[in-house]
């Protein structure tokens, strides 16, 4: 298997994609050169508009789901034979970079263009997909779309799930869909051949040794937990120290013994305290309540097992004259990506030149869901010092389109 | 000297005190029994609407200066003389109650009412007044309006402060002023015989003495700060803990190592975080910045110098691989007040058979500018279990009237 077979790889155009990634970067933009795309807001239907004009372009087929998870196909020759997915999603944190996520769904459309202009016939469709809500910024769990597409999540359940200013996820998904109530409706969960996403890696690895293609391994498992610190507010100048029940004193004392116990000489453990509203926020009143949210990750489910436990002993033992609860918000297993779709990978790495390394991914990935349901993979290209959730976030154009070399012909190989 | 002279104790109307309070607590009124009435606010102007409305019937004269402190003249017989003043404001907590502040201001105006009533003579005129921003919850620091009255802060400097939306206090100012545009204006700073004001404890002292009246001796000193510790945002997943530079983790090492520095066995230090910002704010980010406030608060300058100086090694010793700034942003001296009007108050209360202490004010007041101008006092009356800065604040009625005489017989006394 060679990429000289069908002339994918060469029809892949650096310039093109690096443009396409440049365009979207203005959607949402902020002053220092990222972006702020919450999922499902105006802006996240603004980037959806940009790949639907891009799309029929090209002539492909939109279609959206219950989730407003957006396709867009390119037919194959066999109608009844499952589609091969590919894609990754549009949404970003509030001071996000240009190409987490939006890398891997214009790498993806990049490929469809090339294939396409190749005129290259497929047995298999091959989709162009955006999954909703991957970042887990503005509405937790992360990778909505793809878990309610992969049965791990119920559309109820995000009637339960809200965004800091109280909108829950039902109402903001219900206003996306109507502002996009021309497209075909689908329902999601349908069969899928494969599903495989590019991605910048978001850690240094690639970079540091060199390589431009990491085979994905799999992803550490995770847990999400909120912790809410009752205390009582009181007069910053009248109360005495003795008497307080100050919550923002015990948050803070909760957590230094989180850091504690999740320290871990090895740097495999990832804990992350990202939320931390305090109440009622005012310079000359004692806290009267505290809510912080903790990002626990492991690539061992049974590290994770225990740290929890270990969490949950340093909250209680930590709460003092205050009261705190602990819940967890979300569960993520480690996922271990397909053996096969890693060897292809690989095997058109090389075919290609390119230096690869096999690797697993420290955050979560619209993949992670999908290997619930199909064979799933993930490819990995540099991004500079691993700098991600940042909007100095950077990549080179050469490597960007080194990966949509890779993904290209695997999407070729799998749709064949 | 008795109170039988003129009568006007006994024309006080517990009553009619105790509805004003509540139907000024209708303003801004929360779910929780409390009151939110921000500075300079539509609130706020509504509850200087409903004083306008009441001195109205009472035939006072209202006008406003340019810091919109709102001023209700009753004349005296000698129109050369300085009037003397008694008030407190009208501002909130986020959360605050129905008494801090409002008792203060109603009380004057009922105090007025009974003046009025027995038609009493008095050589100065007697002014009510609700000073601007005294909580320094919107806009820091308090006792804006009566710190610009005073000569200690300048109108000019009022650009640089601004409420947590960044609205600046000139633009709130100037939008108050205009929706009070039919008021006579003055200029504020002028000449004052007396200025006495009546508040809640706001501590626990004089229920648990069994006592009604407080002779208040001064006020404690008090310094406010700002803490900035920058990091670097990063991925929650991704970025190994290693090479994290974690803004909020070390804002709580920072707290954790004040709250030592600040440690008092005399528990005569007050020392609070009320205000703790984290950016970005998303659970899956670590986060690049925090913002806190500290309060500080000690009966003596030198302590607060001290602590001064430990809280700037303390906070310099903490910073770790981030960077940190302290910025003081505003400081107060403790305060003494006039020893002639302390007498008095004692012996007003005396005549009236009302149990009273001495004590110092753990909590700022517009009495604490104005005593740089003009012979100052401040009279407290107990509030339940020292509860203040919270919906839940309470106080009875008989108290709050029984204050009310005390302040009424004073200003007759000073207005003479």
């Amino acid at each position: 298997m060679t990429t000289a077979d069908h002339g994918i790889a060469d029809a892949i155009d650096e310039a093109r994609l690096w443009q396409r990634l440049m365009r979207m970067a203005e959607i949402g933009a902020t002053a220092n050169g990222g972006v702020d795309r919450p999922a499902l807001s105006a802006c996240d239907n603004e980037s959806r508009r940009l790949m639907l004009a891009w799309a029929a372009e090209l002539g492909l087929e939109a279609s959206i789901d219950e989730m407003a998870n957006l396709y867009l196909r390119r037919p194959g020759t066999d109608p009844s034979a499952a589609p091969v997915l590919t894609g990754s999603h549009l949404d970003s944190q509030p001071t996000g970079g240009k190409f987490d996520g939006a890398y891997g769904v214009i790498a993806a459309f990049e490929a469809l263009e090339a294939i396409e202009r190749a005129g290259l016939e497929t047995r298999r469709a091959i989709e162009v997909v955006s999954w909703t809500n991957e970042e887990g910024s503005r509405f937790q769990p992360g990778c909505l779309g793809s878990a309610v597409f992969a049965g791990k999540l119920r559309l109820e359940d995000l009637d339960d799930i809200r965004d800091a200013a109280g909108t829950s996820a039902t109402t903001a998904l219900a206003e996306t869909l109507a502002g996009l109530g021309d497209l075909d409706r689908r329902a999601g969960g349908f069969p899928v051949a494969a599903y495989l996403e590019v991605h910048i890696e978001q850690g240094p690895r690639l970079e540091a040794a060199g390589d431009t293609i990491g085979v994905v391994t799999g992803i550490q498992g995770s847990r999400r937990f909120g912790v809410e610190v009752r205390g009582v507010e009181a007069h910053a100048g009248t109360e005495p120290m003795a008497s307080r029940k100050d919550a923002l004193k015990t948050a803070c004392r909760i957590v230094g013994a989180l850091e504690e116990v999740t320290a871990d000489p090895a740097d495999r453990v990832r804990f992350t305290v990202g939320r931390f509203e305090v109440f009622p926020g005012s310079p000359n009143t004692v806290p009267g309540r505290v809510f912080f949210t903790l990002d626990l990750r492991h690539p061992e489910q049974a590290v994770i097992d225990r740290l929890t436990t270990e969490i949950e002993t340093a909250v209680a033992a930590n709460t003092g004259v205050c009261e705190a609860s602990l819940v967890v918000r979300a569960s993520a297993a480690p996922v271990h990506f397909d053996a096969g779709l890693q060897a292809m990978i690989g095997q058109q790495a090389d075919a290609l030149g390119l230096g690869q390394m096999a690797l697993p991914s420290f955050a979560g990935h619209d993949a992670g869901p999908l290997s619930a349901v199909c064979p799933a993979g993930l490819i990995f290209v540099p991004c500079a010092g691993g700098v991600s959730h940042n909007e100095a976030e950077s990549a080179t154009p050469e490597d960007l389109a080194a990966g949509t070399r890779v993904l290209a012909n695997c999407l070729v190989e799998l749709a064949r």
